[in-house]
């Protein structure tokens, strides 16, 4: 297995290297699978180098999770902020969660398999550091998602309801579908997202 | 920890007495962190014993995830059975899904926390057998749903989209309030069941 990015030499980019060899690997063979040295010889570093950006393999689990929650935080943000009609804000924010390369659609798969890790305190304080991260920008997308469903109560395109909830609801069906979507499967993603986005208005009108 | 049902001396009521005290542990501190020797010391029995029924916690946890899977496909048969109008039947399934016990609410998270270990098979012969009952249980429920779905749609109440994908996205979005949902939260169960009804009603329609 390699890394598919373009190599430059900056630290950063090593990190970002590195994360990508681990989603490759942690989304084809699985977290449990794959073993430490294969990134380091992926990305074609040391063990020793490795750790420096990486205390563990859960440090670059948590970073990959709290990276995916990030970009899906500022992804919803942007294809919404030009648009007035509530109902359209939801259909194109849906639409921009599938629009996705193959390596964030892994990215998205895996953090829908290790939700559970952001459940109970790490005794390391860098793994803790990353875990509170990505429970911060979970919550916040739950807040960005009520925000755009409460918008639409108040303009009176849908009815009022608890829109925390609401928008836990089409989050927890939204994200579930990378549990089942794979990319030889009966449908295409485009199609699941069109359909997905279908039953996200309809959810909150 | 105690196990809290009533005691018998059949076989099939021990079996059931390990799969509760298993629920208990697995549901307040987790898999991982649950000790093979406690569950027995729960049960009140020796390991060899134990091993009787379940070849490893791997084995007693799909287990639990199977029969969760099943018990929610025959409930949502029983309470659909005599109702004839496709949105209610859709309505009173959601509501009988929250309509658990507080162990059964356990279990339902369990089985969510846990999906993974479906994917990939298994060594033992044992877990394998679970691990493909609990997929095929998967599956029907898919299909059940699909169904109510498709019936809906056959009669003019729903329009007609994909109802396997809707299926999915409508049991995604049931299921994941398990993830969230607390005894102690801000909602109860009734008002979450009652408001994800309403959502899931919306999305057939």
């Amino acid at each position: 297995m390699t890394v598919e990015t373009t190599r430059t030499e900056s630290p950063r980019s090593k990190r970002r290297m590195i994360l990508d060899a681990a989603i490759d690997n942690f989304g084809k063979v699985g977290f449990e699978h794959t073993k430490w040295a294969t990134i380091a010889d992926d990305v074609g570093i040391g063990q020793t180098a490795l750790y420096h950006y990486f205390e563990s393999k859960v440090h670059c689990l948590l970073t990959i999770m709290s990276t995916e929650l990030e970009r899906s935080f500022e992804r919803t943000q942007a294809v919404t902020a030009e648009i007035d009609d509530p109902a359209e804000k939801i259909r194109v924010a849906v639409l921009a969660a599938f629009d996705v390369t193959p390596r964030e659609a892994l990215q998205a798969r895996i953090l829908m398999s290790h939700q559970d890790l952001l459940v109970g305190q790490r005794s390391s304080v860098r793994e803790e550091d990353e875990r509170q991260r990505a429970r911060g920008l979970v919550r916040d997308i739950e807040h960005e998602w009520a925000e755009l469903i409460r918008d639409g109560m108040f303009a009176g395109a849908f009815e009022r309801r608890d829109e925390l909830v609401l928008s836990r609801l089409l989050l927890g069906m939204v994200n579930s579908v990378w549990r089942w979507y794979r990319p030889d499967g009966a449908h295409t993603l485009e199609e699941i997202a069109q359909l997905t986005a279908g039953a996200c208005v309809r959810l909150a009108r």
